[in-house]
Order: C-alpha cells, then sequence, then structure tokens
C-alpha cells in the first residue's frame, strides 16, 4: 500500500535535474516547524545532512527515480514522475519559517510505488550473504540477567528455532495501527478513521516485545491522519468549515495537515465548501452531501448553526476578491470568493469520508537505532528502525518520512549491529 | 499548594446534607463523557460505585467537612462551606449527557484546604504503628531476576539504608510536571504554561523508577490545565476568542476546560471580550490588554483580523438576545449580548496569564494499584497511586480528581500489599 515516496533534501540530484534549489538547512528549519512537538532535533539534524547521500545511496541500490517533476498531485503522483510536493513547505505558517522546496522522492512506477522500493532493496539483498527467513514469525526475545538481548526465538509454520544474534536484534515490524486494544488506549481517535494505512504485520508485536525487554516508548499517542479531499487541487479553493460552520485552516495545507487539524481538533467533523465555479469530482470517494442555492440553503441541509456558514462565507469573500485571507492565509492560486450557486459541501466527517492513519509513536531509540531504556541507556544488542520507532515526524506529518526514516536509521541500526557483531 | 476538593459522588451524606440528589450512574457518565478518550472504565466504575463509602472513611479518618454548599466559585471557595461545583457538570454538552450534581467537596477550612486534608490523615496515622521516615529519599528498588520488587534502597542525610519490603513497595511520588524533560518529550506546551501546580517532589522520579523496573506508562502527554480568567463567575458572559476573531468553546465551562481547550486546540492563543455591563476585575492577576469604544476599535488594538472579531460579537449577540448560543451552547445566566461600550480584551494567552498545569499520566496500574508491564500483567510487589500513576482522569480534568485518585486507589494498593505481607 506504500504510496513509495521518500522525503529527502537539501539538494538531491532529482531536486538539482528538475531545477529546484535546496538547502540542508531550510530542510531542517521546515522539519523543525512541521513535525510535531517533541520531536528529536539530533535525528531531524542527521536526517537532513544525510539526505543527499542516502538518495544517491538508493539510486545505487538499483532504486529507480525518474529525474521528472511533477506538479499539482498530493502523495505519489499517477505518472512516474520523481519529484513532488509532499507536504506544507509552499503554505503558511511554513513558507514563512524556510524557503520552500518540493521534497517528495517517488519510485518511478505510476501511482502507489512502495513495492517497487521494496523489491528493489530485495533483490539487492539476494546479492548478499544475508539469509532470509520468510514465513517466519519471531516470538520472544533472550535477554541476560543484565538486560542485554542476545537472541531470538523464531516459529515458521509450527517448527521452533532459536538464533544467537551475535550483532544484536533489530525490531522492524512497523507500527500498531491494526492493535485495537493499543489504539483504545493511546488514541483512540485512530479508531475514527475509516482507511489505516498498514500491512498486516502492523499490530504492535514488535513494539511491545521490545517494551517488555524493558524498553522505553515515546509518542504512542501520535498519529499521521490524511484527509485527502482537495485533491484534485483545485478543491483547495474551497473552505474547509467545522460543526460550527467556522473555517479552521487554511485549505491549501498538505492533506496530512489537514486530516490531523480536522480529526484531532475539530473532532473528525468537517465540510469542503464549494461553489460551482470551483466544484470537481473528488478522488477517493469523497462526496457531495449537500446543494444549496444559496449558503443559506446550503446550511441548512447540513442542520449547521443558523446564519454561521453565511458569515463564513461572506468574511472570506469579502478578502478573497481583494487577494487576502487574514484568518489563516491560504494563499494564491487558490484564493478566490465563492460566489456561483449553486454551492455544495463535500462530506468530510470520519463517518462518511476517507481518513488514512497510521501511528508514529513507538520504541525510543537513538541516532544509531540502538533501543533505549526509561533512563535513555541502550539495551544491549536491540536496535529498532522505521514506525516501530519514534522516530523523525511525532505529530506533524509530511510524506515519505516514514520510508525515509525507516531505510536512513535502518541502515545506521544495521552498521552498528554488523560491528557489534565482529567485536564478538 | 492543594485546594483541598475530594471529586465525590454518588449521593453522599454532604450531597444530600445540602439537598442535592446524585447517583452513581450520573457520576460515571459525567466522568466518562468528561475524562478523556482513553481512560479505565474499570476504574472509574469502581470509584464511582465507592464514593460515598470513601467520603464516609475520610470523615471517619477525622478530616472535616462543612454540610454547606457555595455557589460562584471553580475550585476551593474562599469560604469554608463543603460543596462546590469542580467541574462542567451543568454546562454544554454534559448537561445533556447526565443529570448534574455539585462533587467537589472541600475540606472546611477558607481557600487551599489540601494542607489540612494532609494533616488530618497523618494525625490518624500517628496512632497507628506504621513507621514513618521523614527526610529520605528512595533511590532504587530491589528486583529478583523474576521481576518481583522485594526491597528498597533508602537515603537519609547521606546515610544509605536497605529495606526488605514483604508486602511491597508503593510509589506515590506524584507527577512530573517539574521535569523540563520529561515535559519536552511527552508534551512540551506544558513549558508554555506560567504556573506548574506542584510540590518539590513531582519531578517524575518515582514515575521513572517504576519504568526501569519494567512498568508500563500511560498518557504521559496528557495534562490537567486551568485558565481561571472567569472568576468572578459573572466574567463567563464574556467571549473568549482565538488568534482569528473566533469563539472556540462555551465560556461557562469549567476553567479546567477552557485552559485545556485554549493551550491545546488554539495554541495558548486566547482574550476574554467583555462589555462595560459585566466587566469586573478578574482574579489571579488577569488583566485587560486592550480596550476600545467600538469592537473595530478593540480589535485593532489586539492586531486581529480586520472584520473577524466585530463579526464573531455580531452573531453572538444576535442570537444571544434570544436566548440562543447556536455555536457552543452557552446557558443561562451567562448569556447576553455584550452591547455597552467601552470593550476590553482579558489577556488569555500562556504568556501573559495564569496557565496552572500538572501532568495526568503515569505508572500503568490495575484497580488494585498493582503496577503493570508492557504485556499488562502485575509486577510482584509494586505498587502505585495518585498522580504517579494514570488514573481517573486523562484529559478532561474537573478539580478534586487527584486527591480522589489518590486516597482512594492509594487505600486498595494500601490494603493488598498488607494482604501480601501477611502471606510472607
Amino acid at each position: 500500500m506504500s504510496g513509495g515516496v521518500v522525503y529527502l533534501g537539501g539538494g538531491t540530484k532529482l531536486q538539482t535535474a528538475c531545477g529546484f534549489e535546496d538547502s540542508t538547512e531550510a530542510m531542517f528549519d521546515y522539519l523543525m516547524a512541521s513535525v510535531g512537538d517533541g520531536s528529536d532535533e539530533a535525528k531531524i539534524k542527521l536526517y537532513c545532512e544525510g539526505s543527499v547521500a542516502h538518495y544517491d545511496w538508493l539510486v545505487d541500490q538499483g532504486v529507480p527515480f525518474k529525474e521528472t517533476y511533477y506538479y499539482g498531485y498530493s502523495g505519489e503522483p499517477p505518472t512516474d514522475d520523481g519529484l513532488v510536493w509532499s507536504g506544507s513547505e509552499q503554505v503558511y505558517p511554513y513558507c514563512d519559517v524556510a524557503t520552500p522546496a518540493p521534497r517528495g522522492h517517488v519510485v518511478a512506477v505510476p501511482g502507489p510505488a512502495g513495492h517497487k522500493l521494496m523489491s528493489s532493496l530485495c533483490e539487492k539483498l539476494a546479492t548478499t550473504q544475508a539469509e532470509i527467513a520468510l514465513n517466519t514469525v519471531c516470538d520472544a526475545l533472550y535477554q541476560t540477567t543484565d538486560g542485554a538481548i542476545i537472541g531470538a526465538r523464531l516459529r515458521t509454520f509450527g517448527e521452533t528455532r532459536n538464533v544467537r544474534a551475535l550483532g544484536g536484534v533489530i525490531i522492524a515490524t512497523g507500527g500498531f495501527v491494526l492493535n485495537d486494544e493499543m489504539l483504545e488506549t493511546y488514541n483512540p481517535k485512530a479508531k475514527d478513521c475509516s482507511m489505516r494505512v498498514a500491512a498486516d504485520g502492523d499490530d504492535g508485536s514488535g513494539i511491545q516485545m521490545g517494551m517488555q525487554a524493558g524498553a522505553d516508548s515515546l509518542h504512542l499517542d501520535k498519529l499521521s491522519v490524511s484527509l485527502p479531499v482537495t485533491q484534485p487541487w483545485s478543491l483547495k479553493s474551497g473552505l474547509l468549515v467545522n460543526d460550527q460552520g467556522q473555517r479552521f485552516i487554511n485549505e491549501d495545507a498538505y492533506y496530512g495537515r489537514l486530516g490531523e487539524q480536522t480529526l484531532l481538533h475539530q473532532n473528525g467533523r468537517a465540510w469542503l465548501i464549494v461553489d460551482d465555479e470551483i466544484y470537481t469530482k473528488p478522488e477517493y470517494g469523497f462526496e457531495l452531501c449537500a446543494v444549496g442555492e444559496t449558503p443559506i440553503e446550503l446550511a441548512r441541509e447540513l442542520g449547521l448553526p443558523e446564519g454561521a456558514l453565511e458569515s463564513t462565507i461572506d468574511f472570506f469573500n469579502e478578502h478573497a476578491a481583494r487577494g487576502e485571507d487574514p484568518l489563516f492565509h491560504k494563499r494564491e492560486p487558490f484564493l478566490m470568493p465563492l460566489t456561483k450557486a449553486p454551492f455544495g459541501a463535500i462530506d468530510c466527517t470520519t463517518q462518511n469520508s476517507r481518513y488514512a492513519v497510521f501511528t508514529l509513536g513507538g520504541l525510543a531509540t537513538d541516532v544509531d537505532g540502538q533501543v533505549l531504556d526509561a533512563k535513555s541507556r541502550p539495551i544491549p544488542g536491540l536496535f529498532a528502525a522505521g514506525r516501530a520507532t519514534s522516530g523523525l515526524a511525532v505529530g506533524g506529518y509530511s510524506s515519505g518520512l516514514s520510508l525515509g526514516d525507516g531505510t536512513f536509521f535502518g541502515r545506521r541500526a544495521g552498521r552498528l549491529a554488523s560491528e557489534r557483531s565482529r567485536q564478538v
């Protein structure tokens, strides 16, 4: 299901080929401003500094990227183009914080391209001496009384095998969005979302195994939530309003930000208001749920408080006509008055529309993927990477950060585990 | 610093003496609706069922409560009256969920009364055989390789003592709002608050000690945040607006709810708009930061987007004149149009006003205070109670829940630990 977008920047070959300038500093500033409170500055810094080289490494492994740019689509494009905007870099408030650049590096397959990233890396892996155990579940770790991880118990079709871990065990089992009990404990709102972005294994078992070995966990309450209602982008000209008929965000923000704000701050209750001029059929099954010849009629259809929606639209139109959005700073080319009847409301409630959710929290790790205990001391021999860890994004998500996180810090974990095995 | 309010209900002697009817069900329904997502239903159920008896127990221990009711004050009253409203029971949306009753049981001392609750219980304790070690820090737990806690290391003025724990160790060290590093990790917004409600020991060391012994933690990101701007209550007639000049809550909500919404959903940016009719000097150092003859002038002073505040006030006034608040359902007697110039804005930004914060998350425990590991199995011999645990409130706070939590579940932990010691 992965889109195959890797969030990279600082002036990669792909960015340069497409005519974009970027810097490590701008990438760092954008991420620090956008990925959520309590982020790990050391990880973000290292990631930005190593981003150009990481892109080259992916290419060296045989991951295909086409050196072309696609405008006007969030997430992976319908084409095999290589570079897209995959965050809110161009919009308020981030455009004022850091010079924007597109940083979504997309594997060269039209549509969801994660499978191609995976198969490319697997092909490369097949040329090494690594042994791969398929259809195999790790159901226990062996730990000394001093806390060090020295092995794992593996199960394959009922047969059990005990493996000595010379360098260590790396947990890379993904998040826990398929574990209802963990969601109920850490952030029940995730369960309101209609689509859980997950592979079958995203059940949190790896995270729990780490915690049982004494690992600390971080940000288990944090989610990535996408509300992809502004696709095609012309729908960014609509007005996203809440239960009170009020706007609450600049609608040109990335759909990851729209989803987060709507689910977590507006209780998953919103509608995208459009007029006849800007309306176009949205993707992903979003649907008109009310139409009216006037805003008042539309509001009545929606059951919104009398006069509230009308007041919101009037206020917006008056300023938009002057090219201004004093409340939320939506920008050109998506800033225009909505005046042409009929008016419509696209349903963006959790009940009736697509909210795509996955978890961002996980095991506490250092920049080398070493799993940390409650005192921030590494647990010897235990590593983790990807969504099984708390990584780059801890609340505010831009597409490509998970693949970036997993591959970048996974490499670092692998490198250190490998060094450790040579010391034994 | 504790106010000495205990949240109890279901028809306590004090409620009955003051002429209020209450039921276990109404108390349960209110708490389930208000204490936040991911709450522990089993704890809440037991707490409501045991609430009447718990009040009697407190009285039996010599904790004084005066059987009188005080109206019009949030938190502990200025008098020694015994019963107050200490939550949002009477206001939207909770008034529609459960029959309201005041449940703040306040120890009979004017003003902050927590010290009297503590001294009463300490006096009772002094009549038992319990040995009390003052000026003593527990800096380590002794744990068998099987995980059981069998003792503790204590330090008193440089001298170290090792204590065998027959029944167990009960961690009751409070929250972690004085630990900047933990706040940075779990919810940095707490650091924006001007007042941390804490005793010196609320540094999270007890929680960390538990986690190092393999305990799971829950809801470490959750806070109680009070914004006590609507004291005296006549200020509830004001309009709380955000950076966009929009209202975002019914202003008659409890100050714990105002604080939570403003800090966590409005980024700690708000002003309480008043007119000359309702203005009265607020308590707790809140101050007018702008005055204007018209809403437009006031908004200009505040630097709010042009026209937004005016539109908010017009909309509110039009409906309030008819006794309606279609947006947020503020209720009589605090619902009236603001029309009498001059208009003023009371500063409710985190920078310039009082936000009183403490942490709600902590060690995972069962209903008997047993500390749980990541697999929800009790760690033998390890107990916890109070704000060192994740207790009744995990996001939405009513005053008195912490003292209630600590005393109610502390008693249960003590009882089980004591039984365990007799089995040894």
